[in-house]
Formats: structure tokens, sequence, C-alpha cells
């Protein structure tokens, strides 16, 4: 079997994607939507249209088995899949292109990687499904160190150890989530995450950035289902003793979640389990009031019923996803069990709406097919093809983005307001024409809700990066000035280094430096990532 | 009003406590255990008694105004609620006594101690609750300091601002829990975090200690109910944003939740509320081996119906605390909510025990008040008045201490016997008798139980610390070799730092001191907890 390549640019594996005539339409219906004839088209580039600058470090012999600095491996090490990493590979402009490309199969490969890198004072970038949409794994690190190294942990892909009783398994940082579930699903057993960038990203990957998965309440961070890590660091492994739950000091694997490779390499983790769940309904409920809608979810966050589901679409989002016909705003309700008939839980679930007045279709709300027909299963498809959409806006300039946060019920709708309004403004001023600015809430806790905001706007060949730029930084200062935080799942990466360090308090940031001072002396692990580049 | 004042010895406020004919009740109860006619009995000291040396520090003028040096005061903050520490108040032993009591306020004065403290080279011991049993109160901090100064927060207990909407309040960090939920019940909320130690445990001891609450699934810890943390440092205020979720780096909660007082002083917390439950099914379920109750327990964890209540008994547990009558083992379930009637969800538990074999009272399950009828009620009463027969207990020379722990459930069983088997072996060595050791689940989770142990002595005057001490190493040894945590939720203080540093990463070890170099330089915040002393 011939292992399949993550493409070079666009989303996922080579031959994978949009046909041609799917690519035409997603362009015709922006263009209608924006109210324009067509769009200025630029060719995608191939691999061999880029002039890639020589590499300034020679791979050493003794990582010789494993290590490699040809063009193709360090073009695809470069870049994540954000809006500005697909414009810059467009603009075939690779200046950070790492010097070389380990890719690790042991934990001995690691620790060698480590030690050579600490000594010769080498960045290394993890690198694990390559999704981030944050810079997380660019080599971007300032002029310091003598050249860059990513590290690709996709080697590392084996499902080590399930234990069925206290439904855990123990999993290498570098399996992919479709290799997870595969592995899982002979034996009942299900991790049951399911982020956007399932078909790319890694478990280690996964628990470095916080990631978001299926369960919208509850569960919402795959940090709930970490039993328990093994983080190998310059100092040494650092790993946790597999518990249920412990009160004693501090969490290590707090720690090490949400660390993003600046504290160590995430090669292990025993992750907690679910059955198979076989007993599901969803349905959508219409309301005539985005408030209304809004006040339905607090409700039901708040309602102890603990659903897997409870999505909020406004109106125009729901349009776009076809979840929708844009006269409402639409809070998609599932619940699922492995258990029990969930009918109480949905019934009860519905009330709640009913009483906000929420109207739904009463038969399809008890159908068996409930979560993959309706609204429910149109949103649920949409969700699978979007991360292709972009590799056709790209080649027509449009500029299509997402940032999400979190925010306190008591601020939402002041918070809502201002940033929609931040981002609608200078999408205007920056491009001269109106953009547009959707909200849904991917997750949601009785304290309050994740808000996610997909913005579109008409850009310019030649000028996408700067605009971009502008449009992200205006929507960034205000989630943090109307009180959000800088990410909910999307992690901090280098894109989001400036609103994180006004965010997280500064005394935090001393703590987590003088943490990163002892583990990794050298300061070689994802420079300038969580731990601010030394000035 | 004249404030209530904590007892110089035993549990809770001078006044309160068992009557005298109580504290015969139980003696009697307890000789007849061991089968022995009564036990030799020591008076329990009082204040006057204790010959105190001098404070080794003169309060500092700028702090004159809320610190003292009595022997009062000094007296009263030597010592926690263990056993051990009863031990050493009747043996009049006070070496550790602190030089100077604090009474904190505000915030300025907790800088103000800091700073002084700082360069002074004086250690600073924050006082909460004051009911540690595990030493994290005891100003034992080795020879490099120039005196000891404990840190009384229970002055700054105020409710600062509720948000109904989000269910969330922000409180000062000495704020006792009967103040918290007076304070919430107006508004028609309740923290619901009611540890054993209610009476006298704050909210930053709590959050610094991750002390274990009422909801035995799902929101075992204070942890989760942690929206957002402000605390003092030598290096500053560490205060995090308030969010409902964030995906943004190591959260710096964390960090400070279970950092026992050694990075910083917690003096404020956004905390999560609930609406107060007027929905309550509560019962118990007798089984015939405790195997099968024990896998009920685990069923219903990974049921998702999320009991406020699943607390397993051993025969002999249930027995002691009038919760059966030693012939089963017995699984207390509880299901509460303010939201919507639990009979669904209560019936379900039910089916999943029937199938176990587990039998149970049929109508007192759907009983309005089973929550405080039956053996439900029977083991609330109880656990609410066991602190107090410690002070009964000790001055007849009764060893009787617990231990709590979390293990997975693939380990549960082997684990179980053998930490019981070694319990009993110290135990019978040790005093040259059969002691008694049971065990309960205080919590349980989907990936396995939190037990609790008790165990009951025949101890001798004289000898009682070393006696205890020789079984609490010996069971310890056994609970960290056989793969449990030293604590699941009394914390780590003094007491369990020889296998704390046994059990939590090593190089997590070296990350926490790295974080207190650069937060407490001076490292005088509680030394020798959590962060080691050094050699």
């Amino acid at each position: 079997m011939v292992a399949k390549r993550p493409k070079f640019c666009g989303w996922g594996y080579e031959g994978e994607g949009l046909t041609p005539d799917e690519h035409e339409m997603v362009l015709e219906r922006y263009a209608e939507r924006f109210g324009l004839e067509g769009f200025a088209r630029i060719p995608q580039p191939e691999l061999e249209d880029i002039d890639l600058h020589g590499a300034r470090l020679e791979v050493p012999a003794k990582l010789a088995d494993f290590c490699s600095s040809t063009d193709f491996d360090r073009l695809t090490h470069t870049y994540g899949k954000s809006f500005p990493d697909y414009v810059r590979i467009y603009n075939k402009d690779f200046t950070n292109a790492p010097d070389i490309v380990a890719y690790a199969k042991s934990e001995d490969h690691v620790e060698a990687v480590l030690d050579w890198a600490t000594g010769a004072n080498v960045a290394v970038i993890p690198f694990g499904g390559g999704s981030t949409v944050v810079g997380g794994i660019e080599p971007a690190v300032g002029g310091k160190f003598s050249g860059t190294l990513s590290l690709d942990l996709t080697g590392l892909d084996q499902i080590l150890e399930i234990d069925k009783t206290s439904r855990a398994a123990r999993m290498q940082g570098g399996i992919r989530c479709p290799d997870i579930e595969n592995g899982l699903r002979p034996h009942g057993l299900t991790m049951r995450h399911f982020p956007q960038s399932f078909d790319l990203a890694t478990l280690g990957g996964m628990i470095a950035t916080r990631s978001g998965g299926h369960f919208a309440t509850l569960y919402t961070h795959i940090d709930d289902f970490v039993e328990s890590t093994r983080m190998l660091t310059p100092a040494g492994a650092m790993e946790s003793r597999r518990l249920p739950g412990s009160g004693a000091g501090p969490s290590p694997d707090r720690m090490a979640i949400g660390s993003e490779g600046s504290l160590g390499i995430i090669t292990e983790a025993w992750m907690r389990l679910q059955d198979r769940p076989n007993q599901r309904r969803s349905t959508a409920i219409n309301f005539d009031s985005f408030e209304r809608a809004v006040e339905a979810v607090r409700q039901l966050t708040q309602s102890g019923l603990f659903p897997s589901n409870v999505r909020l679409l406004d109106r125009m989002e729901a349009l776009l996803n076809g979840a929708g016909d844009g006269s409402h705003d639409v809070v998609v309700l599932g619940f699922e069990s492995a258990d029990h008939a969930v009918d109480a839980w949905m019934e009860r679930g519905l009330a709640i709406c009913n009483e906000l007045g929420g109207s739904y279709d009463e038969a399809a709300s008890k159908a068996e097919d409930s979560n993959t027909s309706g609204a429910a299963g149109a949103w649920r498809a949409a969700f699978i093809k979007m991360p292709h959409f972009r590799d056709a806006l790209i080649s027509a300039a449009v500029i299509s983005d997402t940032f999400e946060t979190a925010i306190t019920w008591d601020k939402f709708h002041n918070f809502h307001e201002n940033v929609t309004a931040a981002a609608e403004q200078a999408i205007e001023e920056v491009t001269g024409r109106k953009g547009i600015v959707t909200c849904r809430f991917t997750h949601a806790y009785p304290d309050g809700a994740a808000p996610y905001f997909t913005f579109q706007a008409v850009g310019k060949h030649g000028a996408l990066a700067e605009q971009w730029l502008e449009i992200k930084k205006r929507a960034s200062d205000a989630v943090i000035d109307y009180g959000g935080t800088i990410t909910h799942h999307h992690a901090v990466g280098r894109d989001h280094m400036p609103w994180y360090e006004r965010q997280r308090p500064e005394v935090f940031g001393l703590a987590l430096q003088g943490a990163k001072d002892k583990l990794d002396p050298g300061g070689i692990l994802n420079p300038g990532v969580i731990v601010p580049l030394a000035q």
C-alpha cells in the first residue's frame, strides 16, 4: 500500500478535494453572493514552480536514517492550512522553509533530535497533522538559531494498548484521527473527538493545541479525555500517572495540554474513550429572533441535560450552509447515548425551545435517522466539506476565514455586536466593499458560549496578505477588548501571540518562562509560540 | 455579634461538638467494636497548659495593624485537623508554632506581608479554614528562614459580585462555605460544593487544595467550578480572564489550582454556580457481593446518566455508618435537578443495578424525601457528624484516620486487596491487635473510582504518633506501588510530600520549581509543600 501524501497546497491528501465542477460551482455561488459576474483567477502553483533557497544545515550523520532536506519535504513542512498560509504558497514565498525535516518513527528518534538540536542551536518545530490555522508549525523563529528542523511525528502512529474495562487506550502522539477510530471500532469503542481537521489531525497535536471536538457541551475540548500524557523534553521524559482523577498538586497534564510544542513533544497519551452510541435524536429548531435562540442555548446548557450537540447558526450562517432559508436563526439540538433511549432528554430540550418560541418538525425529532437528515444532516455534510472550499476561494482572491472565541453569557450580546461591527467595518475599509460576517456557536457552557465567526470579502490578488492581516487584527482587538479569549480551540500559534500576551496574566507568562527554562534550557522548542521569543 | 472562635483543639468552633453523653456513647461503641471493656483515657489539654516558646520575630511596625504574636493566635495557627496534629496537641508539642499571625483584611495586607517577608526571609504559610489533614499549614519549614508567619485569610470573606445570567459569582478567597451558601441563597443560587470540612473550609483554601465536593460524578473537584482566579505572588498579581472555556495555552487557573500556597495566595475567584435543585431522587441498593457493587458503579459512571451521588460503601463501612446491617455492600444512588424531573434517570440507574443483582426498596426510590430518609439519609447525617468523632477517640488512644485515592477500573480489585492488606497488616504489627479497614467510594469516574479508606486501631498513649506514622507509611507505599494517587482530594501538604515526589513526574517537579523561582524568588511561600525544600 502506498501511503497517501498530504497536499503541498490545499486541504487533505493528493488526489482528494473538489472536482473541477464543484470548484466552479463554489465560485459561482460566491460570485452571486457578492453580486459579481465572476472573479479574476490565478492558477494554483505547482511544486516545481517554487524556487527554494538552499538549506542552511546539513543532515547530521547520526540522524541521517530518518531526516531529509529535499525540496518536497521542506516545502510541505513550511505552512499549515490558514488563509495567509495559502496566500503565501500562491505567492511562492517559502522564506521560512525548515532546513531539515525529521520523520521520527520512535521515541529514540525524538530524543536524538532534541539532543542534537540543543547542542547545535537548531530550532525544533513539532509537526503533527500540519493542519494549524494559526502559524503553529511555521519555522519563523527569529535570527538567533543556526537553522530550523521540522519534527514530523506522523510515524508514531500506533495504538499501543486498549483497556476496555476503564474505556481507555494508550496511543502514540502521531496517530491521526481516522486511524484512531479505525483501530478502536473493532472493540466497540470510539474517542468520539471530531475536529474539522479530522482527516489530518494527530493525537499529540490535538492535545498540544487543546482541540475542540464532537461534543458541544461538557466534553468540549480534548483536555477532558486526557487520562495521562508522556512528553519528551530536553530535560527528560515527563510521564504522568494514569489516574481517573487526582488532587495531588497542579495537574502535570494540564501543563502539557496547550503547550503547543513549547515545552516538549507529546509522544504518547492514555485517552478516555466512549462506547459507540446507538441511540440518537437530533433536530433543528427555528427562532424568529437571534436573542431568543441564544437564550435557548443558555437555558439548554444550564439545564443539566448535556446535549451532545447544541449548535446555534445565525440566519445568514444557516442560509450559507444549507441549514435554513435565511429567515430564521437555527439551533441544532442533538442527544446521543450508548446506554439508554434519549427521548426524555430530547423532550425536555424541545420544551425549553418551545417556551422561547422555537418551532420544529415534531416527527423529524423522533426519527431514527434524525442526526443525518434534515437541517441537522445538511449542517453535518457542510461541516465536513468546508475545509476544501478554501482551495477554490483563494484562486479567486476571495478572503475567507474564521475566528472563534468564548465569552460569558452576561457579556455575549454586547460582545457579539461589537466584534461583528469591527470585522464588518474593517472589511469595508480594507476592501472597499461590504463583506459577510456570520456567527455560530460551536460549543456552549453553563456560563457562556463559544461563538465562531466566519468572514468573507472580495480581496485583491497581490494584496491579500495585507488585507487579511488588517481585518484579522481589528477583529482580534475587538475580541480581546470586549472580554473574549483569542482562541477557543484553534490555538495560539504565531499568529495569535500578540493577543495571547494581552490576554494571559503577565505573571503566568513568567511562570511558563520559568518552566521552559528548566525543561528546554536551550530554548529550541517551537520558539516564539506560547513563550515569546527573547527580545 | 461576636465572631465564633475556631477551637484550639478539636473540630469546629468553641462551644460546638459532641455533648458529654455523645462522647461517652461514641467510646462505648468503639470499645464494643474492639471487644474491650473501655479505654485508658487522658484529658484534653487546655490552652493554659501549653508552655509556648517565645516568638523569634517581632511584629514589624508597618504590619502592626493586623498582626499578632499572642500565644492564643500562635497556638491556633500551628496545626490543622489531622490525627497526628491532635496527637501533638495532646502532647503539648508546639515546636512549630508560627512567630507571627497576620489577619489580612485586604489585598493590601497580603501584599504588605509578601513584601516584608521576602525582604526579611520569613516563611509565609497561608491559612484558610485551617482544616487540612495533611500538614498543609504547619510552619515546619526547615532551618533557612529567620522565622515564620501564618497568613490568616478569613478576613477576606466577601461575595463581591453575582452574575445570575452566567450563574457565577466573584468571591474573596477567605470566605467560608456557610457564608458562600448563605450569601447565594437569596439569589436562588448555590455553589453546591460540600466537602466534609464545610463548616471551616474557605474558598481559596479549597481551590489551592483541589477540594472534593458534593457531586460524585462529573464535577467532582472544585477545579471544574473555577471560572477564573486572582492570586497574589511576590512577583505581582496573577489574574486570569473570566471565560467559560478557552484554548489559549496551558490554563493559568490549572496552575493555581492545587498549588497549595506554594506559588501565591488566592485572594479572589469567579466561581461557576448551580440553580438550587428542586427535583431529587435517592435510594440505597444492596448487593450480595462487593465485586458486583463495584461493577454497578462502573456501569453507572459509564452510562452518561451523571448521578449526583453514587457512593459505594462496603458492608463494614455501611454497618459502622448506620447505612446497613453488615450483610450487604451498599450503593447510594442519587439524581437531582433544578430543571426537570429525574425519574427517567433514576429508572435507568436502578435497571443497571437490578441487572447486577442489586435490590432496593421500590417505593422509597420514588419518595419526595428520598434524599433525607432511609439509608441515604442515615449516610448523610453520619457524614456531617464524622469530624467530631475524632475529638472523642483521641482521648481514648483510638487511632482513627482515613486516606483517599483514585485508580482506574482495570486495576481496582488488585489495588483494593493489596492496599487493604497492607493497612491491616501494618495495624496488627504496630499495635499487636487486629484493626478495622473499610472502604467506600466518594467519587467515581467513567475510567475509575476514588476509593476512600478508613482505618481504626487501638493505640497506646505516648506512642500514638509513631504508631500512626508507621501505619500511614505502609498504606501510602501500597497506594503508590499499586498505581494510585497519594491523594484524591485531601491534598499533599507536608505529610504526603515523600509519596507525591514518587508520584509526580520528576520533570514536572522541575517545571514547578522553575515557575516558583519566577513567582516567589525568595522561596518564602509555604516552603516544603508541592515544591520540595532545597537540600
